[in-house]
């Protein structure tokens, strides 16, 4: 069987984990690494003597490459993407897909056009917890879903002229997207802006989902302690999925309300609450970057779309700027345009 | 030493820790108790066999009480209160004071005109952990607060015709009054109403201190698990204080980031990440409502105001009717009048 | 209905809480208290006008008591419970019975003689959640026990003249005989006296079963934590039993190794792992002492042994005699004789 | 500078980690790996192209390596330390060093003879955590260590026809010889064979150290939750190290029991009960075994003895010995002969 040849662009914090997982891969075989930085060159060449590396990306041209995984900073995602695209290598490239809806929907085109797979690193989707959440929903064991409470916080990393929510709300609104099958028709967000009077740092976003489905998501580089969770709130049961806990990732809570249908006096209203067991359910945990770089390998070998594709990259773009324009001028909720669904660009989580 | 007589006014779910106070502090009496329901009257009864107990609290009119403490429903909280000032009783009335700013100032200025004492229960004013948390503010450990994140959520209890915002958020409000020792100038909220469609039973509420301080409550009726936490951070430190933890409520993280000030670049910044130790201060723990009672006596035998006083109970509810406003309308974030300050009104935090 | 006339002997750290039950128990009524110190008994008067109190418990023979319930100092417990048994009172005695099984079989034998109930404060035997554990590991789903491990340790109380053995370890042994339905065979113990060179302070306490199930307990007056764990391991599931976690008590967890009956090469085997679900069920919890409490009125009352009768008391002491003489001289594990059993002797575990 | 070459026998489940180890270190080239499992080997390769791989050690002879690291089952370490010692080749073994303190002797001679580097892999000497244990106990913070205990607990991995001791308490004897600077003068086992009647897979091992300080380490194969706990009560503070926490390892508790100097009464004594602050220190990690791997290399580089050389292994073997007769026979606390010390042998630790 064919090998694919892979090249990963950026070996700074992220992408020496895209090379691992590409030189692990069966199907794959990492061949060459491009960095500006010599000392992240010299890293990752004492790890894989049989590396070829380079401060210029270009050079990843002439070596024959099938695909390029991009993990530069996001302001330069577009340039090199595109560059990458028109060089006739299938892209992944890590989120945000780019810094504005119109770059995102000019790459998608650009792998429409040329027939590439077009993938961005929305690692979460692949993330065996997170797929776990979602055939809970999907199954109708919590019930119709009330509403999704996400909290994403911890000390740093700081990103240069870039805010927390173009940072960390990306991993939020695509989980939501995915576990919800659904896309947000309203967003607000409100915050602070504590170090860099101009970079908001700590954010505060809220969505509003079709079927009065209501999700909000707290994002923080200025919080002691890490936390990652994500509460869903369900008319049967209730969940909590912490990804911090190593082993017991998800509680399903045999809780709720139930109002009573028939109560006597106006206005008031009885209620019902019902408190029951706990359930952690065993997950099987892989690496969810393992499974993301297989379901690259496999969208090119197959030429089947990914998982999380360009529009979802796309559509994540477009809510993210909705929602800094909210941060910014401090005008509330803001709607959505009604999405025109054709083709590929259907969402998969449906 | 004469020792005050107390009537309890509601014997339903808070008022027997009210009565269990007064019994217990050498300074009161509770003489009598007052609920609609007999069955609550004889459960308070078996108790404390000498209490005198009625199913209508006008009768505690005749047994010549110094003051009285009222833990009825919110809504009927205005009529009572006022019945007893005007009987010349001292009152301490459960949170929120009342419904509406209107009958909030009703109080205050007749309490005024009597010169009796009105104090509002909130209780963590008397928290220990909150007043060791306002004494680590004050004392400049922290640096200058950038902002204060607050979750007060799980299941229940639903409050008929009331949304979770009036019922839950009276004390993060007056948390947040109390440690920043000033008065928000701006308000918003948003939320979800899932049990019943015209009650709020989830909401995120957004306030705007002065010197850009930032507030952010998270409150719900709606949630598995029962979380009680206020997060500060600070320029030099943070701070995270778990009121669900028996023991370690307080913790202080030696972390922070400084921008350092030189960098030649237009546009970046270079930080500074700091991670040190972690102290978990030994609070020496005594009842919120104990020290809440005693107050109240004090109040009362000195003529001194109380430090949770009327005042304060009408500066929650301004604040909780404009942050209902942005709930129910969406309108996003609103701003208070600015607050003319007179005599005993000046906020005793400062 | 008849209401019994209960006294309380001992009014320091547990004594109030026996009181506050009686009080509280409808077909009960704490008429007196007993106890050496005046502070103690105006604490109780303070908070119960209309008890009768007094600095010697003699006087409480003058008053038409029923029974009484009796935690002074251990070291009292036997002529305190001897002299009420002689004044024909049923007598509920805090753990340990006796500090010698001599006197636990004197105290036996006459309430037995006087026809009284003669009741041991082991109040675990009344924890809803060891009554769970008992439940969970009757009903088989933990297949065949292996063995149970139990932590119990903290910082102090230290008691005078008693090692941390007869304070904490008749605990353990009433929980391991309650929810194993059998009495040890032979028991060991190690540890150390840290504070006070001839008073062991921290003990390592190892039982065997029958049926080679074996369980060991850690108890120490000297642990920066407060830790209350056991342990069960069985063949198919296994338990953690946290006392600490104010709702999630029990852990059940379906989790277990099973040993391939098929392999060819000597000496070798295979096993199987299995990791499943964790389950925590819902417990509904009421106060231990609550539930020991009415039992102590419900075997006055019908003429009934209780759950934790006279006998209970004896064969714990019993096994910490051998314990202590074990952890004393070092000689390891001692067997104890067995147990003739008649009448009303049997365990009610069975 | 030189590079050395190292070879890694043994590709199961520890040898990766080594590998990578010696990949990733400067001063040192992995040339190398031998397992008997060709599954294994192409695990390896896959990873790292370049290595050479075989099934039969010997090959390894033929390739100039300066060293070996020996990662395979335990029982087969002395013949293959022996063969790559005659080799020449210095040695890294994983622990237990040897199976029997004869076969551990031979090896710290022969290695002494050939002037060869012997070292086993007790890696927690080299872990972060427990130097800053070492330094804390040492520093004189906590008073005089009075006990200290160990749990290490968690479901399998069942080693084929090697006890529970032999596996897991190597971990802990190492630690406790390393932080508390001294040898054990008696040990004592007892335990449980749940799974196959002749292997023990849960014990209690219990150590007397100079100076009265008591140490506990429970073991077990056979728990549903992983525990790494070592608590280490002194007279001044008291200290747990949790490793299962990913930051925050160590918390130092400044509580504490004194007693009081005069008391009037015969028998009885008066303790003052301290509480105050807990905390906890930043400490960096480093993963251990990088750290014990650069010792490995530095000690050949610079012919001095590393941290946990083959004596080291000798004395944690002769415990182990005594412990596994202890457990086997159950005949209590046996006394360790003293130890002869000379030359390189004295305890790195003092």
């Amino acid at each position: 069987m064919y090998t694919l040849k892979i090249g990963v662009i950026g070996a700074g914090y992220w992408g020496p984990n895209l090379l691992r997982n590409f030189v692990e891969i069966p199907d794959a075989d990492a061949i060459a690494v491009a960095d500006l930085d010599e000392e992240r060159l010299r890293f990752v060449k004492k790890r894989y003597p049989s590396l070829m590396v380079t401060q210029d990306y270009h050079d990843l041209f002439e070596l024959g490459l099938d695909a390029v995984a991009i993990a530069t900073p996001p302001s330069t995602h577009y340039a090199i993407a595109r560059d990458c695209l028109e060089h006739g290598l299938h892209v992944l490239v890590e989120k945000p897909i780019t810094l504005s809806s119109h770059d995102a929907e000019m790459l998608v085109e650009l792998a429409d056009q040329r027939n590439l797979t077009l993938m961005v690193g929305h690692t979460f989707a692949y993330n065996p917890a997170v797929r776990a959440l979602k055939e809970i929903i999907d199954s109708g064991e919590l019930g119709q879903v009330y509403y999704v409470d996400t909290v994403r916080v911890n000390l740093g990393l700081f990103q240069n002229q870039l805010n927390v929510l173009w940072d960390l709300a990306p991993h939020d609104i695509s989980i939501l997207r995915f576990i919800l099958g659904a896309e947000p028709i309203a967003v607000g967000a409100c915050g602070a802006a504590c170090i860099c009077s101009d970079i908001h740092d700590v954010a505060y976003l809220y969505l509003e989902f079709p079927d009065q489905v209501v999700a909000h998501s707290h994002i923080s580089w200025l919080d002691p302690a890490k936390v990652r969770r994500i509460t869903v709130v369900g008319s049967k049961k209730m969940l909590v999925y912490d990804d911090i806990e190593p082993l017991e990732k998800i509680r399903i809570y045999d809780k709720g309300i139930e109002r009573l249908p028939h109560t006597d006096t106006f206005g008031d209203f009885q209620l019902n609450y019902r408190y029951g067991d706990i359930v952690i359910p065993n997950i099987r945990f892989t690496e969810p970057l393992r499974i993301e770089c297989q379901d690259f390998i496999d969208s090119v070998v197959n030429h089947t779309p990914p998982v999380s594709d360009g529009n979802d990259g796309l559509q994540v773009v477009k809510i993210l700027e909705l929602a800094d324009c909210s941060l910014q001028q401090g005008n509330g909720r803001l709607h959505l345009p009604e999405r025109e669904v054709h083709g590929r660009d259907a969402l998969h989580a449906n």
